[in-house]
């Protein structure tokens, strides 16, 4: 747990829990999208804000692998790391542990790149400088 | 899209979309999940019924391909294929489709099991039964 | 039930359903608005290209009685009736009934206003004659 | 707002904000439920237990008065009060507040009462003297 870049506490709600008494499948992709933006926004990149310049980030692929379900009330980390998969390609590894006994829940790999108004990949200068420094040294290599 | 043995027409709804003006990546599993039950439904195998007597299916893996984005008002098809992976394990293919031009906006496998209430993989001879039937001739070696 | 001037007909997803296997209050909203959303449509009335106009059409006030709740599978109608409330304010009346037995499920009236983008109540008379149009001879007087 | 006996600070996810920016309708009924089942378990009354032996605590009306939309990021207080309105009736006064301004974005009026297995309204003893407790001084008379 000691490796991750970013992580997230949160709390499961009533609401998100379906007839089974457990966190509904899709609620996970919530809560690492919840994440992600966070991350990004500690380090600079507002989505909306890149959105509105016409500049979207967008998810291609989600690989999500459920370990154990988490329960109302439970508490849990969201953590993450960011690796690069090609020249405009990048992949958040989201791992979701339950509170306070680290249980892994989840496993994720998201993912994404940057397209312009025209649907196009498209990393501007700034955004590769931002990649630059997120892409911390520990996780190069690993997820490169 | 004829080899599909079930296919769902639905519709966007407003409050599905984001502030990109598309629909959020988690709702799509939404989609996929109301498609898997009216399917297993339609083959007598009730979800919740079943959850009642301690058997639970179980998503253990989802994988998203996320090829275009759906937007508010749009109406799609949410086609669905089934296949045995191993003796306990089996995968929905299931693949949205945007109408009337059929152009493809997310490929999925959705893998799952059914565990009892020790959390054990738990194929009940009813079930197996109706698997045989579900996964029709047309299904078998392409995903099996 | 015949003198709504608008009906929509839904059927509960497994997903809406909380822990109680009734559907979570907050998901009636989403069936209301959606609901009210195509009726506009329906009559010319596109919320988001309203939006992207600067005019913002908001709900102000809802009142919702729950009168017996929706169980997963059930299929249900949303019936819906517009009335002026004052000059710059309207009225939804919408009411949730079970199929096929139209036992009332939800009660609700949604009060909204138009808005433009400093806030200030706004309704061009584009939209006002669209008003005069949907508020149908019956319904004038009893929600009036 | 120093009057409130129970205060949650929460703040907007993305997911939550719809097209227009802001946060939708429905989600604010989200926060108020989860404030609720936070402030009942406080007082040692677990919505889930009770509903396991039969009893179910259901909301029967809300009124929510929208002032001001909420949007991405933004803190947010969820205040709350309890009082009782009849003697199976009680109704809870739930406000939000934006923060760090608290400028006011929702008031809300939720009545509810608990119900047995046959629908009919019961209030165990042990629920009868956990409401004794949770409605305080200041607030009887007021909304009782």
């Amino acid at each position: 747990m000691n490796t991750y870049p970013f992580k997230l506490e949160l709390e499961v709600r009533d609401y998100e829990c379906d007839i089974q008494g457990i966190v509904n499948n899709a609620v996970y992709q919530n809560y690492l999208e919840h994440a992600r933006h966070l991350f990004l926004k500690e380090h600079d990149i507002d989505f909306i804000a890149l959105s509105k310049r016409g500049i979207n980030l967008v998810v291609i692929r989600a690989e999500l692998d459920y370990l154990h379900p988490l329960r109302t009330g439970e508490r849990f980390t969201v953590a993450l790391n960011l690796g690069r998969v090609s020249r405009i390609r990048f992949a958040f590894q989201q791992d979701i542990y339950r509170l306070p006994d680290d249980k892994p829940i989840l496993k994720a790999r998201i993912f994404w790149t940057a397209v312009n108004e025209a649907g196009r990949p498209f990393f501007p200068k700034e955004l590769e400088e931002l990649m630059e420094r997120i892409i911390l040294p520990q996780t190069k290599g690993e997820n490169g």
